[in-house]
């Protein structure tokens, strides 16, 4: 009984520690998120280098959750909804990892851009979109933190929005490509950061079903939203 | 003693099973990448069809190999080097689905290519990097099987022959774009099908880390082979 409640109240410290953890690394991201957003619209390369750099924090913290995961795992041997607690903090910091990634792909981009001229309309698109990802972000790390699963599923619905406008996004830097092949190079690289921010949608949705998952037990019910017809891969090329 | 011995027993069995899954997972990944190479060659979009409908059973095999590795870190408790076995087996099969959403982005783009004209000197440049990341995951792939860390070791430093690869390639690509401007659109999922064949790349030395790990118990002694600079991020936008 007494060894029971020594694990009990163990495992509690250790589900706090990687709550916090997560936490912790959720704030990161969403930091660097921002700043790669701004980096890219002000085109400050200084602020995309730091973009960069602050992503071996980012791997560092899921390093460490992977650890504090396995060990509470094998020494705790949490079962049912407890363990359902630490395979979601280890799902979580993956897809946090790579949303790191994504950000720290714009910084990377942003940092051979100097000089380039954006059109100020593709500038507000780009803003757009990376506002909308950075909302998801956001509303995806409360609904963790607050376990709420009716937030959770309002990311996971509201990823179509984001779909809708990459879809819009890449078409409109085509145009300019199109009109000027002197904004060719630039506008490469414009549709790797929108499609980062489109694919940034995909991970903010993929928590909120860890999310959704951590509470309820099993996936959400409905099909997910087709993230794939939208993504401007068919509509931009077949016509 | 005889509890000790059987959950040896048990613990070498589940190792048993999680190691034929990733075999396996890899085997259908493999089969995956090399369908998608010949889709996007051959512009066959029945072959592209089947590629992305593939990847719900990798995905699938995922979900297996985590809740068996789950199990078995919770009833078994492995230490040591039995634990990094458990581990290194979670990480490479996370790193094999990432494989297979790669395939599946190329697939889903020669689904819209059709009637597309790819000119002769692309197609061989897109072949080329596709075999040598096909090549990469199949060495790879090995060293997991045969615990061969100067197999690992190889991989891990032949990356940058895939980066220099679609460092030339991207060049190559953008000269057609800029020279006729319709083929911008093409150009752009070729750029993109390129550039996930340099991103699978990357997940193969990860594998390639992973198994160093699991055999030595920390990562590769030196710095990885820098896949930034030659990513053509750099090259292709400052000049």
């Amino acid at each position: 009984m007494e060894i029971r409640e020594h694990t009990t109240k163990a495992f509690a410290a250790d589900l706090q520690s990687l709550n916090q953890l997560v936490a912790e690394m959720g704030g990161y991201v969403e930091k660097q998120l921002g700043d790669s957003i701004d980096a890219l619209v002000k085109l400050d390369r200084d602020r995309a280098r730091r973009v960069v750099s602050a992503d071996d924090a980012v791997d560092e913290l899921q390093r460490k959750i992977e650890e504090l995961a396995v060990t509470t795992i094998a020494t705790r041997q949490p079962m049912a909804v407890d363990l359902r607690e630490v395979i979601g903090v280890l799902r979580i910091a993956n897809e946090l990892e790579r949303i790191g990634d994504l950000a720290k792909n714009v910084g990377k981009r942003v940092i051979t851009l100097n000089g380039d001229y954006m059109p100020r309309k593709a500038v507000r698109g780009m803003k757009h979109i990376a506002d909308l990802a950075q909302g998801q972000l956001r509303n995806v790390l409360d609904s963790f933190a607050r376990r709420d699963i009716a937030a959770a599923t309002s990311v996971w619905t509201r990823d179509e929005e984001i779909d809708a406008m990459y879809t819009s996004l890449f078409r409109e830097i085509l145009t300019y490509m199109m009109e000027d092949p002197g904004t060719i190079t630039l506008g490469i690289h414009l549709l790797f950061c929108a499609k980062n921010f489109e694919r940034l949608g995909d991970h903010a949705t993929n928590i909120a079903e860890a999310v959704y998952y951590m509470v309820e037990g099993h996936s959400f019910p409905a099909e997910r939203p087709k993230a794939d017809t939208t993504t401007g891969i068919r509509l931009p090329i077949t016509h």
